[in-house]
């Protein structure tokens, strides 16, 4: 089974092709459980994992020679991480739209030149959502994204659906709740700061918290996004109609709902006055404007139906970021 | 005021052309009443109509350079007409995109290009919805639908939305019910029946429906889509926002829900039995289930506070195609 992960040089990227390597076998658009021979890491820059099964590709995702070079008649499954985050979207337009909008369609107009339609994971998010919205956040609430990200993110969801409709590629549109807590430096994800106010004084670092306190938002952890996408791809393109979303393919992954607040709350009850005291609230009125756009409340059915899962509390989610990144880091490198 | 319209040679094209040279005046983008100076229709044939203010340009809306001909800095105001229909769009789906969307995104481009945004009129369909939906279809029901050209739609509704958000275009996106009665020559949208059963039978022509007498439809006359379509230029922006949709500018244009066996029963109250025994039912099951994903009910409370009005009943539809389409052809010609 051959394998490609667009953005596979990033966290969830390198994470995921871990999990994959671990699990050394999924299962194929046919429904049989294969063995993974080839995990192919295509990005910009060259990926942090390496291995036998696995081959990187750096190169532009929006040109379609390199993605006919990447993505082989052979090739199984694709999940498509790749993407410009919101802040960067919302401040170039253009940027936004070529890599969030039109790299897909040039990756899922490869797919559908290939005789046998691979499957496509395609990392959607909860900025599709916008506007007037219930408390709760229902599958099929309107789509009336406020960010240009959102909006790339929803014409890429349709564009996956009919494409899937017309079997012209397996597609599966997950939208990922709010990754926290994220390692390394900060990006240009309007989301950033979730990550930025647990990691930065998880390290003696001060961080600026650029939303109030009372904001709140949908999160999940970078382990239960993981073990969501793996799901979101070994699920049968049936399932969906059999939980009654037979119309779809966009599932709003389960999340935690949180205040912002409340997850300095926690930092302090994980690791103490001294760690939590280094967050600094200092608003930043278009971030601020940006996650406020966000619905923050779910009410998923169709994920759970698929067998999805939530984490149980934000504690949780910072002692899992200690235990995957800064216990490691504390001895001596593994590799 | 110069004002643009894109699929100008269309039947629907011209009827707009006529109502604005009949105005003679136009809202522009300031909010001021402006006299109507230059009139371009834009299509790939000539217009039918013709006058002193009417300019007329053929070419390819997808062509950047021909758009940015069209589409010159001193344009206040377009109406972005031109698609490829439904049936035409399911059959062939690059045509679709490239027509449907690429195009769209084209025309948006240019207007972002200039120095003042002007206002775009974008016709959308009821074809965005498909799927689970309520018995009558709110304003922010969701956006799943199930034909290419209502995915395309769709996409070019979030397209708009977020350029006109970014201040790149003034935009506004009104979902046409099926129009009925189209006169002329069968086309390939999977709603053409709807006319062709009263069109055809009211010239004496024999007309194959299609679709079961019990499938029902949403149907606006031509009379009252082109006073929504003005109406849809006219209102200020800030109206969506003071009725409560500030999120959109999506707008589901009112109409009238008839089942296709009334719409015959019509012809017979109308024009006698003789004429309406001239529809034969035959079923096609591509059109049957294209037409069947379309929503025939809706509740619209946006289109309304707006100002945009429904036919009142289906007798009254066919009547004003007699008046407006029929009589006229029986005295000399007037032009």
């Amino acid at each position: 089974m051959r394998i490609v992960i667009t953005g596979g040089s990033g966290f969830l990227g390198s994470r995921l092709a871990r999990a994959i390597l671990e699990r050394g076998r999924l299962t194929n658009a046919q429904g049989q459980s294969v063995q993974v021979t080839e995990l192919v890491l295509f990005d910009v820059v060259l990926p942090a994992v390496t291995g036998p099964k696995v081959r990187a590709v750096t190169g532009d995702l929006g040109d379609a020679d390199t993605v006919a070079r990447v993505v082989t008649p052979d090739t199984d499954s694709i999940f498509h991480l790749a993407a410009v985050v919101s802040g960067q979207a919302e401040a170039e337009f253009d940027v936004g739209m070529r890599v969030n909008l039109d790299a897909t369609r040039v990756l899922l107009e490869r797919c559908r030149a290939l005789a046998r339609p691979p499957k496509v994971v395609f990392t959607s998010s909860l900025a599709v959502f916008g506007g007037k919205l219930p408390d709760a956040v229902a599958d099929d609430s309107p789509i009336t994204p406020q960010t240009s990200y959102g909006a790339q993110k929803a014409m890429s969801e349709l564009m996956l659906y009919d494409m899937t409709r017309k079997g012209f590629v397996d597609g599966r549109s997950l939208r990922l709740p709010t990754i926290t807590v994220r390692p390394g430096k900060p990006n240009r994800a309007a989301s950033g700061f979730a990550s930025g106010i647990i990691r930065e004084p998880l390290c003696g670092v001060e961080a600026i918290c650029p939303v109030r306190p009372s904001a709140a938002m949908w999160v999940s952890s970078p382990r239960a996004v993981i073990d969501n996408l793996l799901l979101g791809h070994e699920v049968a393109q049936a399932a969906f109609a059999s939980a009654g979303f037979g119309h779809t393919r966009s599932v709003n992954v389960p999340g935690l709902r949180v205040g912002v607040g409340e997850m300095v709350d926690a930092l302090r009850r994980v690791s103490g006055d001294a760690v939590a005291s280094l967050v600094k609230w200092q608003i930043d009125p278009v971030i601020d404007r940006i996650v406020a756009t966000w619905p923050a409340n779910f009410a998923p059915v169709l994920g759970p139906a698929l067998g999805m899962r939530a984490d149980s509390d934000f504690d949780g989610i910072i002692r899992q970021h200690i235990d995957d990144e800064i216990v490691p880091r504390r001895r001596p490198m593994r590799r």
